[in-house]
């Protein structure tokens, strides 16, 4: 096990109906060492890659995504989940449907920050069914950026969205892919990775 | 001015309605190097402070957050905006009203990450009428823990959250204040400060 699957093991709790609750560690209370270390493997999983940005969406992505774009020096972008007033000009806009909240949001980035010049680094913290990824995806698109990739810190590998995106010939990082879990024994099984 | 009024200076964008962008580098696009370096400002101006937590609220809360919880080496929470069915147990809640988005939200913490041992610094980007950081101190108080002091990003000197928190003693730290713009000139007026 990696340094993510030891501490999901550890700290992780698994509920009913396949939720993976990280939150005091992941994506209410955050551990900043932890984080860092993702940083750092990220960039040892996308190394030599020319990224200009690193993308990702609000809320919990914003904070694994910074440590990202500290280790490559590039600026990071948030994708917001709402047209705010504080946002003019033009902007990109994508069709998310959340798991998490079973709700439609569009998400928006300012094409100021995406340009065809750029190359861009994904990242969130859950991968589910995709949508989240693929809007963002649709968002670099649309801006003419190039994908570089996408890093995940948790991939819920029982369900579809890894499959899409990886046949869509994209190279998706997964820190640590969950392929079962059970609520009774709150065991969690791990596909095992090369890296 | 310091390196936080010099960049608003150079990169913000005054529009009409006292709207001040400052999207290119802080709560859209996200400057990491500016962001390292207000978390070491912040670490200066609490210094000696016995903070455990760092407390923040989505979104772009969660950027100036991060590099403050690393410098104090504690972990971040950040306060969410809307009930998630992936928190359950108990929560302190408070009522906000977003001056951005003109309406009320429902913010919330798990009791499980706030406690009366907590010694709790409060960071968030912007402070305006100040009802982001006054919900966030009800839900430390009711927690029970000790708020040792507010950091913030950009004041506007000109409304009322930063006097009414001061009144209520805190120590309140914004590294830059804003008391007037002009969206014809762009000019950009800062309340001088003794740091």
């Amino acid at each position: 096990m990696n340094f993510l699957e030891e501490r999901i093991v550890r700290d992780g709790i698994v509920k009913p109906g396949n939720v993976l609750k990280v939150d005091s560690f992941l994506n209410h209370q955050m551990d900043i060492a932890l984080l860092d270390e993702i940083g750092r493997e990220f960039k040892r999983r996308f190394q030599g890659k020319p990224v200009t940005k690193v993308l990702t969406i609000e809320s919990s992505g914003i904070a694994i995504a910074y440590p990202v774009a500290r280790e490559f020096g590039v600026p990071l972008v948030f994708a917001k989940k709402s047209k705010s007033i504080n946002i003019d000009g033009d902007m990109y806009v994508a069709e998310v449907e959340s798991f998490t909240h079973r709700n439609k949001n569009q998400v928006i980035v300012s094409k100021k920050f995406l340009t065809k010049e750029d190359h861009v680094l994904i990242i969130d913290d859950f991968l589910a069914n995709g949508c989240a990824l693929q809007g963002l995806i649709s968002i670099a698109d649309d801006a003419g950026a190039t994908v570089e990739g996408l890093g995940i810190a948790i991939e819920k590998g029982f369900q579809i969205g890894g499959k899409v995106i990886r046949n869509l010939g994209y190279q998706l990082e997964s820190l640590a892919i969950v392929d079962a879990m059970d609520a009774e024994t709150g065991a969690i099984t791990f596909r095992s990775q090369e890296n």
